[in-house]
């Protein structure tokens, strides 16, 4: 195995969730800028780039997603970043969403080459969330990272299951559920 | 920068669409099983892992695809992956959609160190694929990859746009379309 296989997959077995951070360490502007290089390399149909990147660093700012969200994401996170689909620029009507969330997991492998620990905040409030920065009708918010200096260690690892692999046809005779 | 960072990141902008392929060179069942396991390792809400992967090797269902998705799909891939999300397994209704997404990122970030080229074939007929590998009800297919050893070369890149990265608010007076 060459050095670049055994880095690269080893940086997506080490994207984990993070859900505890170091209180009160920022994360460095220089390297939310070198994530956000990694998010926009993600591929994008058509080459429509339909998002845009909401970087929150300001306290009042990440409480207030907190609040709108509530239960689901009430973790110490420094900072956040809200991707956000654009429907005016999807000639078939939706928001680029898978788009937006292959660019998300991109920060998320990159994120610890950096030091930086990510969780990405599923089944949020989009309405709340879209309230909370006055997005116009065309943008909607698709994912919420948070981002911190990790305050908890986990081991790399994949949740690789044969059963849900399916070879030239679907077999439908099996259950993959975790 | 550490080496780690520096191939990592690397291995982000290397990921291309790539559109042309060698013909009549395989890809390796040991090689798309470790794609696999990088595809897996990618977080999904709440663990629910709603994810099952159809890989398709042999010649004759590739020309079904194919046909399927006509002009979208129209290349010399020698193996495709679709991902489908069940929505059995998603209690907020929806079929996993942006997990499915992450999944096909990880596979097309660590392609590259395997030497395999992939694209990602967006907007395709979701029920002429359904239809086409006869999927239950509630099994949907969310994307689909083509793979085989690259025809052709791109350069590494990153479509960073400074508009497009809003810090601490949206700014709706900026349209940072592509």
């Amino acid at each position: 195995m060459g050095i670049t296989e055994r880095i690269v997959f080893g940086a997506i077995y080490a994207r984990r969730s993070i859900r505890r951070f170091e209180d009160g360490r920022q994360v460095e502007r220089a390297k939310i800028e070198k994530l956000l290089r990694a998010a926009m390399a993600a591929p994008t149909a058509c080459n429509i780039q339909p998002w845009d990147f909401i970087v929150v660093t300001e306290r009042a700012i990440i409480d207030g997603i907190k609040r709108t969200i509530r239960q689901y994401g009430d973790y110490n996170a420094q900072a956040a970043i809200v991707v956000c689909g654009n429907s005016a620029r999807v000639p078939w009507g939706d928001h680029g969403e898978l788009d937006c969330a292959m660019a998300l997991e991109n920060i998320m492998v990159a994120a610890p080459t950096l030091g930086i620990g990510t969780v990405c905040v599923g089944g949020f409030d989009r309405a709340g969330v879209k309230a909370l920065f006055a997005l116009p009708p065309t943008v909607e918010p698709i994912g919420l990272l948070y981002l911190g200096y990790p305050g908890e260690r986990k081991r790399p690892r994949t949740k690789y299951l044969e059963e849900a692999v399916h070879w030239n046809g679907y077999d439908s005779s099996r259950d993959s559920g975790p």
